[in-house]
């Protein structure tokens, strides 16, 4: 039996609603043979969603960690390939603070790749008629904050699968957002079900090209 | 008491589906106090596809005409502003034709406006939670073809409120086309829905900048 | 001997140039072989520009007017297909009015297609090493008030060959907006003279694909 | 007297030059008071890219390399900042090889920042009037891999800085891709040698965001 933690950000950007937190909400408590899963949701501020992830890391002790956030102008569920050791911000946390070229982690490497398997997770959402792809880039915001932290955290229990999925806007948000795709709630709470699901049961990893030329 | 007809393309372009037949059909035999809705399938095809409008036009002397069009590469609801006289095909129709450069009706103007409330069925839509835009133009293919004809047709009966709408694909399109946005079925239906609704409830036309600088 | 008359439209949305003018300027004077170059600067005014147009028209006498505006975000040359009879402005003229769904012509037609070699003068353009294609709408701004009305004010010269072209920012415009493409000022200077000396020596057009799907 | 070494690629997926190769070339032997340039170009191989540059570094003994690429595509010039630990190739490269989810160095980290000012050189080409910005990928092709490869090669150099610039097509590749965006030899030209005279006159790095949201 797995334990599975998802994570998922509150509103942030002047947004009254996260995707992200509105996808893993629609999952809480939900189990199928094998997994079951506790979701939390995070502030969106530098710090303190690593301590809020921390404390979750403690009670939940998962077998599996898949943190969602809002890519808003994405159009697809990205899952994120590897996390940098940098907070740039282009806007301010909820906080206010606006760090600029800090490291996450002052003694970790400059990356952490995803240990989840990405390329069997998106290619199941593709075979589930959902669009995917593999992405390169988490930002340098407190998405990529928080996916490096976890890395960090977890880099002595490499039994633990662990990474980040980003999610495009809702349609009641692009309907604001003039230019903006957008994907249904159900699906990107679908798109989670698959994710995890396929976290769950992957030994290894698809090889199959997932990659970009820049 | 109104009566409606919607039509949507079969699927062209090596697709097996087409999100506009789709989201049209769910919409058979709807009914809401003040009109009535009949839906037509209609080909793809460059002639055959006037053919089968004017038949259907015949038959259900609609006061109210909402053609579908998919616009694969589109993230929003687009309502048509404009159809213009040419057919200028980027790529082979579903009998395996490309006119370049050839007018749809050799006695007609330049251009029809649609007839319908074009910003308030953008305005409802949004409303809705729907993103959506006015578009400026509805290409140069079929789509246009089949818009440019219904607005020929309907030239001497300006009681008939008459238009185009496109829409994206769906996800499971877009999840083999890398790069595509798309929109989920439900969503797509319930955007013809209020479409239908605003344009039989709606006298004139809202009054909001829905235009773009180029 | 043919008179070619080049318009370009002042700065306007809070930029301090407009490449459409600085490219247009820099053909004062030019002649060749079988034409000579006229130019004028236009205000950025609905109503206005077309005024200025008048009185360009009237004196310069043209057998060719191209004129040309700047489409920000745009990356190719874009030679216009056709002008629709209405205003629909995103934003305020360099008046600040910004009209909302008002007909250019109240007697005009729908549209009117240029009547410059579209097709010629996009195939010109690659052949010469340049990005270019047609494009199916001016906007609903200035740009395309001007194009309308110019093409309404020589429906009676069809000896008159006439249309628009969209040119992207300059880099210097680019660098101050992120995510917008641009093309160097030389490469537009050429792009207009080689539309130019296809304008002037081309009869009819060339049969070849322009079109868009949607 | 600083010793600079830039590389560029030759041409690669069909293209018959490389944008990056004719714009490093045009410097070939360019000195100012304080530097001196020398250039090499690399294959657009796997393996073979880093033989080619090992060789260089040992013949140069540069002080500053910056490594340029072309990112067909992308509007304006890129300074990356991280190269990440593995090939994962979307297309073949010019020996027909496509590797997937390899690692570039089976020994190394995760990833490498370059050590160049990034912000400070998109500073400065921002300023000379050419579009710029940090890019937080620089893919899973070749250019990685020579990016990575390069700053492993120098993990024990730290007085050496270097790092990876992408540039997007020239207007006569555009011309040939319809959608793609580009810009002019010259342009590209006077980016690299800002980057170049930037690169050798600062000390550490400026602090302004450049960061994006994910």
């Amino acid at each position: 039996m797995k334990t599975v933690l998802l994570t998922g950000f509150e509103p942030f950007n002047k947004q009254s609603l996260n995707p992200a937190w509105e996808s893993v909400r629609a999952l809480e408590g939900w189990a199928e043979e094998g997994f079951a899963v506790n979701v939390r949701q995070l502030p969106c501020v530098f710090g303190h969603a690593l301590d809020a992830l921390r404390a979750a890391l403690g009670e939940v002790r998962p077998d599996v960690v898949i943190a969602v956030g809002q890519a808003g102008g994405r159009h697809d569920i990205t899952v994120e390939r590897v996390a940098i050791n940098i907070d740039d911000a282009p806007i301010a946390d909820n906080h206010g603070i606006q760090l600029v070229d800090q490291p996450i982690a002052t003694d970790g490497p400059a990356a952490y790749f995803a240990t989840l398997p990405i390329k069997a997770i998106v290619h199941a959402l593709r075979e589930g008629g959902l669009p995917a792809s593999v992405s390169q880039t988490a930002g340098t915001f407190v998405c990529n904050h928080l996916f490096y932290g976890l890395m960090h955290e977890l880099r002595t229990q490499p039994a633990t699968s662990a990474g980040f999925i980003h999610i495009p806007y809702l349609p009641q948000q692009a309907a604001q957002i003039p230019g903006a795709p957008s994907m249904a709630l159900a699906d990107m709470v679908e798109a989670i079900r698959i994710a995890v699901r396929t976290a769950c049961t992957t030994e290894g990893d698809l090889r199959e090209a997932g990659g970009k030329t820049h």
